[in-house]
């Protein structure tokens, strides 16, 4: 009969691929990895804070696209005092951004009901006086076990933010409903909890194609919602002192509709395949995301290729990916070939790559693919691998990956 | 300006969500989290050795579903010499589950042709010179390349099974072809690798709904391309030792046909949603395997839960989950509410039950999500909970988990 042991999991974690060492060649690099282009990273980065230089619009990046507490510190470190602090999306992320990556202003936007995730909560809010640390919520019963936690760890308060629904038919209250209101005065009267502001974000209208639409859903929904329960609250003596939402596909609008003043772009560092069919308006951004592979099979009379790159390695829920070179690689593929070759679902480990020219790609090459989802792909890995001119210049470890 | 650092990630590892304590029970479980009922997995584990008990045919058990060391060690335990060895497809699958399951015969399922990856194989079998270590070739070129490395590492020898393409149209050279002859004398002519056999696998016919055309498709599929291929390398006078495929769809059918003396099934641990959707053939088989969900949000008139489970903690590619209780919870869920109650993508962290009856699942209770497609699913937690009358009797680190 087998005994159960308790297993640590800390030599294991070993065993899984290293990390690279600084100076790697792409072609000397295990795959499949992850790549980020830092000539692209950087550029990203400074055109968002660009656009939002002078509009009174903070910027708070979320950390859910990158899962990196090293990412984390050299956004941080460059943005200076342009970048408000960071969101992030689960408890262990806030833990990772607060804790490693040095973020004194986190905002988990999410709701965090059960009790075993609300004490890690209330906890890292306790263990971190100096740095604010935010919550939504959308029940007076959740804001009532959120001030219990914190009267039970002694020390510290939670920024309560109220979820607004403005159309994603997710959590949240409706706009300027007796239940948001309901929620605000519970969380102004509870002990150990500030009102930290409204939270109105809409991440279904992301992705809607064209501008003009996307600016009108922007409108209808977030932009109308935080004004009317704004007023709403107003009306009833509470003051919003920050309305916070907003994503890569939409930020530009929210700060051109005038209703918040923090948004919380996060994919705008990476990009990837699903934001790049988005036309104008995520335009100054480029993909710098890319999963490094190796032909490890080739059909030559076929066409065919298999990559060592699966849905183990780039998530396909949004679509397959695309072949594409690191923008910063010493030796960039063909154009051409890039245009002619389709990527296929070959299975958890597999990926097949058709409409390959003779001679092409043959079996040990590297090749890369641009992922059509950054958030899930990063999710996969354990590393992001920084690359400048086809060499790894950092790797930041994907420290808080995972779902919880 | 920033300065690149190299990050460990030992510290951060730990600042994920710990692993639960051995008695937690399933209310005071962290969620999101994965769980497995012990009872049904001792069941499926012991159903698929009771079929092949005297059939002559070995059992390889495939790693790729579980990821784990600790349940391979359970398996291994368990099955005795019922179970030849492991199935891997991944080098840190492979390292993993020798180095840390104890497996001394592993055979990793895929071709291996990145120059670090090879290297690491090469490693793992000098390493390990008490284990039988396999994995697949479809090239000469690769053969070579495999031999080289083995001379590198001076110790050792790998196993190289030739991989026909049986119909998936992914790696493999076809059936009885001059390339298959080819790469099987590569293999026995090359310093440090040993010839075992044949790898003949359709992983797309695994899913192929009714039992008949399941059956007609292994006839026709793998169980032909075997048989014609161990005729042609007899001709050629090689003997083929082992003709190893199949998986948990079809791997009845394999053994009925005859031409394959071994069989790889993985998922039959766990099941899911797209293996239960086939007719009669995997029926000796139950759903083990569960997402453990807290309800974060809760909206009684639209008949709306939203719960903290999303597409980081239940892999959609297959489709949605179905809601669904550990089949030996102490409390299971009215069956009337699984069948009324539908769930829906709702993003990265959240998942919306719709069609809920009020006063059923209010904030902060716990659900259960049975996922479609269980591989992809376990790849994204750390750990794999096993449970019994609703309380955590083991904790199984999913340490091979990753892309490579």
């Amino acid at each position: 009969m087998h005994a159960f042991r308790e297993h640590s999991s800390d030599k294991s974690y070993a065993m899984r691929a290293p990390p690279p060492a600084i100076g790697t060649r792409l072609a000397d690099l295990l795959t499949p990895s992850l790549l980020v282009s830092l000539p692209v990273l950087e550029r990203n980065e400074a055109a968002c804070r660009s656009y939002l230089r002078g509009t009174g619009v903070a910027l708070r990046p979320h950390a859910k696209a990158h899962k990196s507490s090293g990412l984390a510190e050299w956004l941080l470190d460059r943005g200076g005092s342009e970048i408000t602090g960071l969101c992030a999306q689960t408890v262990s992320e806030a833990t990772v951004m607060v804790e490693k990556g040095g973020c004194k202003n986190l905002l988990l936007t999410n709701e965090v009901v059960s009790s075993a995730q609300i004490r890690r909560l209330a906890t890292l809010a306790a263990d971190n006086p100096d740095a604010t640390i935010g919550v939504l919520v959308d029940s007076p019963d959740n804001v009532l076990a959120l001030s219990d936690a914190m009267a039970s760890v002694r020390g510290g308060s939670l920024s309560a933010f109220v979820e607004i629904d403005c159309g994603q038919d997710r959590c949240g209250v409706k706009p300027a409903s007796p239940a948001a209101l309901a929620v605000a005065q519970a969380v102004v009267e509870a002990p150990g909890l500030e009102f930290g502001g409204l939270h109105v974000y809409h991440g279904g209208i992301q992705h809607v194609r064209e501008t003009e639409d996307r600016r009108a859903a922007v409108a209808s929904g977030p932009a109308s919602a935080a004004k009317a329960t704004v007023s709403q609250f107003r009306a009833a003596g509470i003051e919003v002192p920050v309305v916070t939402g907003a994503g890569t596909g939409t930020f530009k609008m929210e700060v051109e509709a005038g209703e918040h003043n923090e948004v919380q772009p996060g994919s705008y560092l990476f990009m990837d395949g699903d934001y790049s069919s988005n036309q104008e308006g995520t335009s100054a951004f480029a993909q710098s995301l890319f999963v490094h592979t190796t032909v490890i099979s080739a059909d030559e009379a076929g066409g065919k290729r298999v990559v060592d790159a699966g849905t183990k390695a780039v998530d396909l829920l949004c679509g397959a990916p695309r072949l594409a070179t690191v923008d910063d690689e010493a030796a960039p593929l063909d154009p051409e070939l890039l245009q002619a070759v389709s990527c296929h679902n070959g299975g958890d480990e597999h990926g097949v790559l058709r409409g390959v020219p003779a001679g092409q790609l043959p079996l040990g090459s590297t090749v890369q693919l641009a992922p059509s989802h950054c958030d899930p792909t990063v999710n996969l890995h354990d590393y992001l691998i920084g690359v400048r001119g086809g060499v790894v210049e950092c790797c930041w470890p994907i420290d808080a990956r995972g779902p919880n």
